[in-house]
């Protein structure tokens, strides 16, 4: 199974741009006379790791394997693009060579152009990655030096800041999570004390934590090809709903995602009777954090919350979300470092850890997706002149786990990723129009519009 | 590492094409009302199979992942062509579906377009892929309805006439003979009657067959990704030369590879002393098969000829080459249909091959790549009145053999198409400036210009 995450971004053309404008940039970002060192790392095992995977050094480096100048067809819409985005992140990363690729697109109409990443996601974690293009851009439009994020940087730079006022109480992406917990989805195994720990962590809860998700399409058996779909909107129409509702912006992009995957299942005439439950990796207050020294950024655990998609209406299932994230919230406040920890990894290998559940008396993860959010950048950002119009998170479906929703701020906008596989989660681009629609529905139901 | 066989075609667009012409040719060959069963094979495998892997057919069968629209970026050259093909052909296929994929390919430049395709190299040998090409292709210009491969066609169509002209005693290709002798290179072994016959079947020709290839930089441990290219050149002034030093268009097909692979190897100082030896796939005389009841067709035998790539003089190494091959097909005459079968062997899996090939005293596989030659259309073929101006096969190196040429004939020109691990075979397009420096060696040498 493919296990990267990725990013796709789209800018606007600066005025009076040429047709060999993308082409030029492409031979600009090429020219990089050192690579950070990030990006040389690949993995290795052999006799002298003792058959351990490590990272080691690429002696080999040829950037134009990772960096790729690419093109989609006439007539060049977005649906295009979402083709090729699909393709590309359908494919795996070759282990002999640093694991990661950058695609350069043009022909992607009304003057725009776009950018495809993807990176194993053992090498960054979500905010590490927006932290990462952030580094690459340029709040200034007439700035065209900036060098691109695969050239070795002075260490003195400082990080650019993200959005950490959104980011309070929002999710976070699970690959953060993942990274802060030090664990892999390929680890073979867990401790055994972890394990033991699962069934205490989850089952002392049951009063705030879900343990009962229903069987459904998403939570199948997948294939390793995808199927991307991506859509911004802006964030004050979020926030006007949250206001009104006395929710938070986070609950909101909940009960979109909750509408739209209840009205998806309906079509598919696949709707269980019971609620559907999402994981959604937090931010943890950090004084609750044992390896918070560093500002509590990687301060993580995650929350179990019902989505309602049992109720037909939307202010009622918005409101059942806000308080299963509250009472959640509360749950991890009452638990050790421990559980939470026993909680979390639940989320980081189901496809590992199901048939330890099975032996702890739970039939399946009790979960049916992950929606995550990572905060982005709040100004207008440029890459070499080119306005960023938009950027959309890719991410990992995996077995029983057909469907991934990851969101990202950006600017004034709310840009969502959904990303699944092609075969177990068909039309997946009919969900955008159910995100659309719940969200006029919520404006509805609040009074807002 | 990828196991598939690919083919390469470039188009003329027909006169007065509108810039939508691939798009509208997309959506024409997408609208197949029955596809033919060999495109809907996948390999399964699982208990109701005993774990061996069967064929099943694909009940999921969505022609849209498997025939793609793509496109070449700006300035849209053969250079843009070779490095898309480069990295589609580096990709693994997914064994949960049918293991093929079509690319049609618009923007390449003066009006051409091109069509990639990639099939597991277990599904179809390489005359097979060939038969399926001209299938779906026609001599008329001005037939607009022919359809595309994976349509189903009715039984009783005949199949197209290859250039059995051409065959006799040139060389076939490696998958035709993989194919024929039913041995595909992940079968886990081979019976171990066919193993203990190796040591007999290659040392008891000692007088005929080579037993020593030098090391050289080919025949090393190879990485997934690949680099691709191809040309053709007019088969005309390979008959000349042909006529002008008594040997036939296939030793000079050989002489030209000899002559390129020579000058490559100086140009990184890694020629070796002693010639180069390559395992060249042929055509056997029908009455010599076993299993000829066919008319022939699949009577295949390998020959391991000299390069002469020791030699200086473009005429001597023709003329080795030319003696080589005479008494490696000698050699084939006088062996056993079970030595021929074990000799053949050897080509089809060297990696698996090596550990058994030492247990007997042979330190690698005796030859340092494989040269072969399909026959192709003898007539200009026609897609959708979009006239077809080469045809180039794309193959699989392996470990041990990071370089790959084939061959076909196609109309007036023999195309070439080089394949070559990325990592291991450097600036492998250079290739093809010596093949073209080497075919007006050899006219020079054999007073044919």
């Amino acid at each position: 199974m493919p296990m990267h995450v990725g990013g796709l971004q789209v800018y606007q053309q600066p005025e009076g741009a040429t047709p060999d404008y993308v082409g030029t940039l492409y031979e600009q970002m090429s020219q990089v006379s050192e690579i950070n060192p990030l990006f040389l790392k690949r993995p290795t095992r052999g006799l002298s790791t003792a058959g351990q995977w490590v990272w080691s050094r690429d002696d080999h480096f040829d950037l134009e394997y990772h960096f790729r100048h690419s093109a989609l067809p006439r007539p060049g819409r977005v649906r295009e693009l979402l083709e090729l985005c699909s393709r590309l992140h359908g494919t795996r990363l070759a282990r002999e060579r640093p694991m990661w690729e950058t695609h350069l697109i043009e022909g992607l109409d009304q003057g725009r152009l776009a950018m495809y990443t993807k990176v194993h996601h053992s090498l960054v974690d979500g905010i590490s990655a927006m932290r990462l293009l952030q580094s690459a851009l340029s709040t200034d439009p007439d700035e065209r030096d900036v060098p691109p994020m695969w050239a070795a940087r002075p260490t003195s730079e400082s990080e650019p800041a993200t959005d950490d006022a959104e980011q309070d109480g929002a999710s976070v992406s699970l690959q953060a999570l993942r990274s802060a917990l030090g664990v892999t989805a390929e680890a073979a195994g867990l401790p055994a004390a972890l394990i033991r720990t699962l069934k205490h962590g989850v089952l002392d809860e049951t009063s705030a934590v879900s343990l009962y998700a229903p069987r459904t399409m998403f939570n199948t058996q997948i294939t390793g090809s995808r199927r991307f779909a991506a859509q911004g909107w802006p964030i004050a129409r979020l926030r006007a709903i949250g206001k009104a509702s006395n929710t938070t912006i986070n609950d909101v992009v909940l009960a979109m995602c909750s509408g739209a995957i209840r009205n998806y299942l309906i079509d598919h005439e696949a709707l269980p009777d019971v609620s559907l439950v999402s994981m959604v990796p937090v931010g943890l207050n950090p004084s609750r954090s044992g390896s918070g020294s560093d500002g509590g950024g990687n301060a993580l655990g995650v929350v179990m919350v019902r989505l309602g998609t049992d109720l037909s209406d939307p202010a009622a299932r918005l409101s059942s979300i806000h308080r299963s994230m509250r009472t959640g919230k509360q749950a991890l406040g009452s638990m050790s470092q421990l559980q939470i920890t026993a909680m979390s990894a639940l989320g980081l290998a189901p496809s590992i850890l199901t048939p330890l559940l099975r032996m702890q008396g739970l039939a399946r993860p009790p979960f049916n997706l992950v929606i995550s959010n990572v905060p982005g950048p709040r100004k207008t950002m440029y890459l070499n002149g080119a306005k960023m119009l938009g950027t959309y998170p890719l991410s990992i479906p995996i077995n029983g786990m057909a469907l991934n929703i990851t969101c990202n701020s950006y600017a004034e906008n709310m840009d969502f990723g959904l990303t699944g596989c092609r075969r177990t989660v068909p039309h997946l681009q009919r969900l955008l129009g159910h995100l659309d629609d719940e969200l006029a529905a919520l404006e509805n139901a609040t009074g807002v519009s």
